[in-house]
């Protein structure tokens, strides 16, 4: 019998990219052959595709438009599908509910058994957006701001793999530019790294790089949101 | 062991025609042999009854107070059983909290095989909500406003088949009547059928007729809110 | 494979004492062999010790700052130990999420049969908040006020075997001291063992001794609020 984890029902409606980060944050904490099912889906109704995305530890089931590949890009994804086959779906599809008829139904066949590969056509022009296009270059790191949380923390989409790349060390100096205002700020383990009020990058527990500001708020500090473009030079 | 599935935590408070229309909105969904507990128990403490709805399909637990029959009714019911067997509840039963004394065990022992008909004797008066009855005749049904969704569609408590037994298609007028206002609609099957700003008669995504504006809020056009009556001609 | 119950993820942030009494309200329903986790945990990243805490029919895992002693003392504490032992957590631990990185796994290892006593020394300094440490003596009791439910009935943490201790009787007259303000209240077993309007003590659906008016408001006629202290004479 499937073994179902509900990880949340409070993605503000509409919020892709907060939809996104949520999965993002769980699946690297699920067991090689999960499936995973994510709904958040304004588009439901025009043509935009349901996929499903096939990496080399899971399955993610869901609509296209970016919510998946923020999550699917932390394993490696090896295909994409287009979910056609009726057969995998509920006998009736409504044009507003496809969690329920299209992406529920084809992630409880996944998890019995059938192929990826069934559901339909492999597609290469899947929506990748620009939250999980973080890139790197020489010396600098191009991102944007994912996630804010409760404590004013500012989680970009940079994930620590890229700074291991670029082999950035403990107590390195980041140039960092979030929205309009740049600082330089020191790379550590923890806030307590850096003194009282003092803003610092580091790796947060989601394995995103996070500027933080010991016992403060970054968010205030940068006046930054959500979306922001980042730039780190190293 | 028992597969237990949450539906919702969220139906606002004493608020029983939300609770109905929710748990309705489940059932088809689930297997044969299912049991369903659900409580939103304003009466808990009085002499409001606890009952066991047994249906063709499955069972309801619950208080007698309408919550269980909009559900129940998608199916066909067979029998309704009073609660009355203390070996079937806690040792020690509160006056305010059934669902955890009463419901709960209820619902365990029934999925454990006990036969709905040991809880206690029939009983033909059980609660039957106006809610949980649309009626028609010849070319008219009368009915009721169950729900109107985010996006103010107006969710009546009409099932497809009532449309289907008198025969209704695509694309056939019907005049409606909600609350004070009336209008002529068309009946289709999406809200892109009509032109933008009109508004249409469809089956909705849970199988009831639904009054909904194509890119807008049918709530509002019709000044409409949950529980007003309305009427149809076909 | 371990079957999770989620009791609530709807535990106000830093609120140890609303968590400790939801996690208390729902202990004595588990079976023997239970292992509970919770986590409200504002001094994550301090030096708040990680806890487990085994008693004569279950273990309590989360941290040392009186969260699970509310909880643990309705059955026998046994023993209680600092989760120090590195090869029962996840392999990097963060300094802001203990809840996954030392909670989670330490309850499943626990649920996988490893013995309490395998994750670190045993300490006997663990936090007894005061919330815990309802006291007697001879015919008077001093407690607090653990929680103020929707109804303001006002919930104190003084569990019925204290009373039963002291041989309170049904009809019994107590005289409660709550805040600044004394009323002489008669022990029932029901709101409605009372007139209309009259405040009545008894016990609640949760097993501790409960102050409420008969289809009124307690919480507003002792003008009291979480965390007030109160003292009864018997």
């Amino acid at each position: 019998m499937a073994k179902i984890v509900d990880i949340s029902h409070e993605i503000d409606k509409f919020d892709i990219r907060m939809g996104a980060f949520i999965l993002a944050s769980a699946v690297p904490y699920f067991p090689k052959g999960t499936v995973h099912t994510a709904v958040v889906d304004p588009g439901v109704g025009t043509d935009r595709r349901p996929i499903v995305v096939e990496t080399d530890r899971s399955c993610f089931v869901g609509p296209d438009n970016g919510l998946l590949i923020l999550g699917a890009s932390k394993e490696s994804v090896r295909h994409v599908y287009v979910i056609e086959n009726t057969r995998f779906m509920l006998p009736r599809v409504s044009k507003t509910f496809h969690g329920r008829d299209i992406f529920a139904p084809a992630a409880a066949h996944l998890a019995r058994g059938v192929a990826a590969a069934s559901f339909g056509k492999e597609i290469e022009d899947y929506v990748v957006p620009s939250l999980a296009k973080p890139c790197s270059r020489e010396d600098s790191i191009r991102g944007e701001v994912l996630h804010i949380d409760d404590f004013g923390n500012v989680i970009t989409n940079i994930p620590s793999k890229i700074l291991r790349e670029l082999d950035v060390r403990e107590k390195d100096s980041i140039k960092v530019k979030v929205g309009k205002k740049i600082a330089v700020l020191k790379f550590c383990s923890a806030y307590c790294d850096v003194p009282w009020g003092d803003a610092v990058a580091m790796i947060g527990s989601h394995d995103f790089l996070e500027i933080s500001v010991n016992q403060g708020n970054a968010a205030k500090l940068f006046t930054t949101k959500r979306g922001d473009s980042i730039r780190l030079r190293i």
